[in-house]
C-alpha cells in the first residue's frame, strides 16, 4: 500500500525556528527532499511580511527551487490578499489554513472562526479562477493550548463548513501534540459520518511521543495521507514544551519497517537530517538521526561481556 | 481496564548509567516511585560483583528499601549463584534472564541459548523450596544488535523450552528498541498457538520513537502487563544509539489519556523523572519532562498574534 507524504519542513518545519533561515537553506532544504523522494511540500506562506518577516521570501523560494511539473508544491493562504500574492507563482495547491477553537483562532489569526471560514470564500473563487487546487487546514483539531481538549463534534462543525464552501481535503492538524489513538479514531469515524467524500490528511506532532501510535491508528483507519518534517522540526509557537512535527526519517523508516511504499529513500531522509542538523546548529529530534534503521548489525567480535 | 506496570528504573534503568550510582540513590529513586503508585519493581540484579561492580550493593538496596509486603520486588538471576544471593534477601520473584539470539547470548550472558535454559533448572527448584516466583525475561526477542530482526519462530522455540522447564511468565524484551506493531502481532499470535499458558509481559524501549504504537498493539492484543522506567533511563550496552526503556510517565501519561487505570499518580511520576534528572546531572528522554500533560491549558491573555 502506498502512503502519501508531505514533507513540511521548509514551512512549519523553519517557521518557529529561533532564528530566521536563509532562503538558500530553505531551497537547499527542499532540493535534498526532493532527492530523497518528496514529490509534495508545504513550500512556504503567503502570509503577510509585516506580521511573519521570515516569511517574506516565500515567493523567492519558490522561484529559486524552480520544482518542475511532477513536484506539488502546496503554500499557506490565509486570505484573499495572501491567495493574490501566491496566484503569481507556481505554487499549484493553496493551503487554507484555520483554527478549531475560538481562542487558537484569535491567537493564530486575530479573527473568530466563522470569520475564518468566510474569509475563504472568494480565496476558493479566485484558486478556481487561476486553475489552483484549495486544500483546508484546521490547527487545534485535536487541542488547543488555550482551551485544552478540543470535542469531536466542534472540528466535525468546522469541518461541515469548509466542506460546504466547497473544500474537498481537510488537513487535522494536531497542533500541540495533544491526539490520541481513541480521539483520531472518534475524530475520523464522525467526519466520515458527516462529510463521507471529505478526504483527510493527519497532520501530527510528537511532543508526547504518541505521533507514530496515531499513524498507526490512522492507517488501521485507511488514512493514507500524512505530513512530516525532516529532523523533526517545527511546532506550534503557543504550545508549551512543543517539539516538532513526527520526522520524515521516523515515520518513513515506520512505514517500511511495515511494509508500507511511500516513495522516500530511507538513507537520503536520513542524509538531510544530518545536514539540517549542522545548518541549524543544533541536533534535531528524530530518532533515526541517533539511532540506526531497524536489522541494522554490529560485530561480534571484540565485545565486552557485559554480565558474565 | 487495569494496566500493571513493573518500574525498572533501579535496575534496566541505572545499570548502563556512564557513572555509577549510589546506593542511596536507588533506594530513594524506588521509595519516590512507591509514593507514586509503583507496586512491582525490578529492583537489582544478582549478577556476580566481578562482571557488573554497579549491583554490588543488590542485597543492600532491598534490606535498605524495605518495602513492605504490598511492594513486589523482583531482581534479576543469572544463575544458581545469584539465586542463592537473592534467596538471602526479601525478593519475591526472581527474573531468570536469558537472550533468544545465540549472539547476544554470547556477548550477555557468556553462553549459548541452550547452556542459558540449563541454568534455570537448578533455579527453578531453588525457588519452588524457597517459596519464590520465578519470571523468565527474553532479551534481544525482537531484535538483536548482532543479528538484526529475532525471527518469530527463534523466540517461540526458545519460549516453549522455558516454558517446558517449568515458567509461567515470560518477559518479552525489546532490548534495542527495533520492534513494530506487525512484528508485536506476529509473536504474540504464535505464542498464543505454541504456548497458551504463558503469561506475557512487554518490555520496551524507545529507541525508534515505536514504543507507544508498541503498547497500543499489546493492548488490542489483549496484553496487560508492561514494563517502564521513570525519566526513560536505561539501555541496552550493545545498541548503538539506543535510547532507553519506555517512560513511565510517557507509559501513564498515554494510558490514563486512553482511559486505562495504572494506580500511578502521573503527577508524582513527573516530579520523581525531574528528581532523577538531577540527580543523575542530565535531561532525561521521557516526553511528559517537557510537554505538559494533555488538557493543559495556558491563558490567552497577552499572547502575541502570532500570523495576523
Amino acid at each position: 500500500m502506498h502512503i502519501e507524504i508531505t514533507e513540511v519542513s521548509p514551512r512549519d518545519g523553519l517557521q518557529n525556528e529561533p532564528q530566521p533561515v536563509a532562503t538558500e537553506i530553505k531551497v537547499e532544504l527542499a532540493k535534498r527532499m526532493i532527492a530523497a523522494g518528496a514529490r509534495r511540500f508545504e513550500i512556504t506562506s503567503f502570509v503577510s511580511p509585516r506580521a511573519v518577516p521570515r516569511m517574506a521570501d516565500a515567493a523567492e523560494v519558490i522561484a529559486q527551487l524552480d520544482a518542475g511539473p511532477d513536484i506539488t508544491l502546496q503554500a499557506l493562504v490565509p486570505n484573499l490578499r495572501g491567495a493574490e500574492r501566491a496566484a503569481q507563482t507556481a505554487v499549484q495547491e493553496w493551503v487554507c489554513f484555520m483554527s478549531a477553537t475560538e481562542s487558537h483562532s484569535q491567537a493564530n489569526s486575530n479573527c473568530s472562526v466563522d470569520e475564518a471560514v468566510a474569509r475563504f470564500e472568494p480565496v476558493l473563487a479566485l484558486a478556481k479562477a487561476e486553475g489552483k487546487r484549495a486544500v483546508a487546514a484546521l490547527a487545534a483539531s485535536f487541542g488547543c493550548p488555550f482551551e485544552g481538549v478540543t470535542p469531536v463534534g466542534q472540528t466535525v462543525q468546522v469541518a461541515k463548513k469548509l466542506h460546504a464552501l466547497g473544500f474537498s481535503e481537510l488537513k487535522l492538524g494536531d497542533t500541540i501534540g495533544t491526539a490520541t489513538p481513541s480521539q483520531i479514531t472518534q475524530m475520523v469515524h464522525a467526519l466520515r459520518a458527516e462529510v463521507p467524500d471529505l478526504d483527510l490528511i493527519l497532520h501530527l506532532h510528537d511532543t508526547r511521543g504518541l505521533s507514530l501510535a496515531n499513524v498507526l491508528t490512522g492507517i488501521n483507519l485507511g488514512i493514507t495521507r500524512y505530513e512530516s518534517s525532516v529532523g523533526g522540526i517545527g511546532g506550534c509557537p503557543f504550545a508549551p514544551g512543543a517539539t516538532g512535527n513526527v520526522s520524515t526519517e521516523d515515520l518513513v523508516h515506520f512505514l517500511h519497517a511495515e511494509g508500507y511504499e511511500t516513495g522516500f529513500d530511507l538513507d537520503a531522509c536520513i542524509d538531510t537530517g544530518h545536514w539540517l542538523s549542522k545548518a541549524l546548529g543544533r541536533p534535531l529530534p528524530a530518532r533515526l538521526l541517533k539511532a540506526p534503521p531497524i536489522g541494522t548489525t554490529i560485530p561480534l567480535d571484540g565485545i565486552t561481556r557485559a554480565v558474565g
